[in-house]
């Protein structure tokens, strides 16, 4: 059962406020492990370790790592690289060089697909390998685990901010939407509801999309609110769309892919509301913000992130391998977890969106199940925030030595 | 000297993370003052005076407003009119009709010269009632006062949103370009600068409106920098141009009152640098949020928004008139300032711009003049933060009952 050897971590698609708290997480518990002879950090995850750009983070002044756990981004760096099937034959051949027997990679739904591909092809090649997916989203869009590391955080910025915006546009009693990410769930933007304490508090509508709504029910539900308030906030996924593709303000600027990525959906709504309504529309589009904002870090998320990575390094040192730790949510008041798993195939490339019934009738806000989901995992201050500039350290980075020639990927 | 009756106050123009603060520093201050009756405050600003649109301020629960003075945004609803000499009579007429004798305005250059021309229609009309100008802008583009409330902690906000999107771009050794307000001056653009403690530390470019680069220079520096670190991070003002107006990426989208208001300069900049280097450019707008992101207020900031509004009722009691309140910094470490006063005159539709010898030579940063100038500004912090979700009261809003014929506005 015991395996020694060294192990590896990687950091892969965008970043969160806590993703760093995973890889302080693993590597403090692996201090512990007589199996973990050195840690390697793979630079820029599956991108870097393709040309076994790695670092010993045994070698990282541990006074530095516990600031690395409360800085925002990815330390390590982070890549958005779908590994093809040449590439997972060269992370093997990789890890077969450094002796690398524990592989932890923390990501999303892709991230977990590779690892398991890995997993699959370790077998394969009779390497043993303990491989383990560390799961961090602020999509929250990963099945089976209550929620992802990452979330709480984005959840409480998105709301904050909506509540600071709103207040500017109630102040010109004009018309403000608020795009959020999300392109297939609208767990962040759903999340801004929950800053909602009164009626007249924004966001007065939000849009999500999992849902699709009329045109005309948009412009009346819009319509109805700011009658009611004399301003109108409406929070709004980037990923949402009409029922009807033709309405062509929305439908031509929501694709990011475009050539001119010009504009978005609440760029399109505001413009929609603005005709309508005969009041300035503003937007805003909280952008890269949402996943680094560490002023609204929750301390929740934040342990959450941590535990996570410490579990993972338990679980693989007594054995476990091929699957993604979770977070099984014990009690919402106070907010209790622990640390389960579920096979990395089981998670793999699947998005879990928001339930139905966790949408209202009209598909222009959330229920009430949705809000008492997401407030348990907005709470809490991490530590003193340090309000004045940021100030937060980097990693030495003490490069490991490359065994390998290099190495030429093919499209 | 004494002159007894009523006072009233108003907000203008963008609203700030401390404006509320100056409304409660002068309700504060009139409470112990026997000259002043009763303070009203004027709903949107000029806006709602003119439809007698006031409520009365001493009504208002002593507790509420403690907390509104920490509330961002402008309690009392703001606008953008630029009165007309219609508009002009006909506040004349109001502050006539409710026995107004002390009026406040908090706003930026264009509400300065809606005082002043208030100060002589009422000298002309012989009715006697002192005038005081209360500064506020984020964008600190006043003359003479050493710096505007709503600065410091939108300059705050700023510099902490670059370094935290920053980090991001480090992570995947990308592109960033932020879009920070500012049409003509560049104040908040420069002060992101102040945020960077070592070389590698974003932003690594910063362009403002007061100073025109060639687009060779900016490709040649911004190449320079993402070669030198790996990632790069610019910081332009929207109101940013190249010296030459023909280059159309730039030219064409950074006018805001085009019909499509799509994107702006650090869209047009990104697609710039993603052709020229070859990597991924994204970009961030700070949005609205530059004026409300209470999270990152400064105390100096906020101590300077409730001192401007206190002093300008100690001096309209006083006997002064026609002035505004000016920031006079005694020292900058620690930082001390005295309220003193300008006249009205004096800084009605000016702006302060940067002084040249405080940007660099080649236009891509900033002196450490500047930075000297604004790092006392930032700092503090107001109180313990409301970290959880935004929990902010209202205004009751006590109507006051109208006393003239319902207004027309001739256009």
């Amino acid at each position: 059962m015991s395996l020694k050897g060294n192990a590896l971590i990687g950091q892969s698609g965008g970043p969160s406020s806590v993703i760093n708290a995973s890889v302080v997480g693993a590597v403090t518990a692996a201090r512990d492990c007589a199996e973990i002879e050195t840690f390697y950090g793979a630079l820029n995850g599956v991108a870097g370790l393709l040309s076994e750009r790695m670092i010993d983070l045994f070698r990282e002044d541990p006074e530095v790592m516990e600031a690395i756990a409360r800085t925002p981004s990815a330390a390590l760096g982070t890549c958005r690289l779908k590994p093809n099937d040449q590439d997972l034959g060269r992370v093997l051949e990789v890890c077969r060089a450094h002796n690398i027997r524990y592989f932890f990679y923390i990501g999303g739904n892709d991230s977990q697909l590779a690892c398991h591909r890995i997993s699959e092809l370790a077998k394969q090649g009779d390497w043993e390998m303990r491989i383990i997916g560390v799961p961090k989203t602020i999509d929250n869009d990963l099945l089976i685990t209550d929620n992802c590391p990452g979330f709480g955080s984005a959840a409480r910025y998105a709301a904050a901010a909506v509540q600071f915006v709103g207040r500017d546009a109630e102040a010109f009693g004009n018309i403000e939407v608020v795009e959020i990410m999300g392109r297939n769930a609208g767990w962040i933007t759903g999340a801004t509801q929950v800053g909602r304490r009164e009626e007249i508090d924004p966001p007065h509508c939000v849009y999500v999309p999992e849902f699709q709504v009329d045109p005309e029910d948009f412009l009346a539900d819009t319509k109805a609110a700011f009658d009611a308030h004399g301003f109108l906030v409406v929070a709004v996924s980037e990923g949402f769309a009409f029922s009807e593709a033709e309405i062509e303000t929305v439908g031509e600027k929501v694709d990011e892919f475009g050539h001119r990525r010009l504009g978005g959906v609440a760029q399109a709504l505001a413009d929609m509301l603005e005709e309508e309504i005969g009041v300035r529309a503003r937007f805003d589009r909280l952008g890269n913000l949402q996943r680094c904002m560490v002023y609204c870090r929750s301390a929740v998320d934040w342990q959450e992130a941590y535990a996570v990575g410490q579990n993972a390094v338990e679980r693989a040192v007594n054995g476990e391998t091929d699957v993604m730790i979770t977070i099984q949510r014990k009690s919402s008041d106070p907010f209790v977890f622990e640390c389960e798993t579920t096979s990395l195939a089981s998670v793999a490339d699947e998005v879990k969106t928001v339930p139905r019934d966790w949408i209202n009738e009209r598909g222009n806000g959330i229920t009430q199940q949705f809000v008492d989901y997401t407030l348990p995992l907005m709470q809490g201050e991490t530590e003193p925030v340090p309000m004045g500039l940021p100030a937060y350290p980097r990693l030495q980075k003490h490069p490991v030595t490359a065994q390998l020639p290099a190495y030429e990927r093919r499209k």
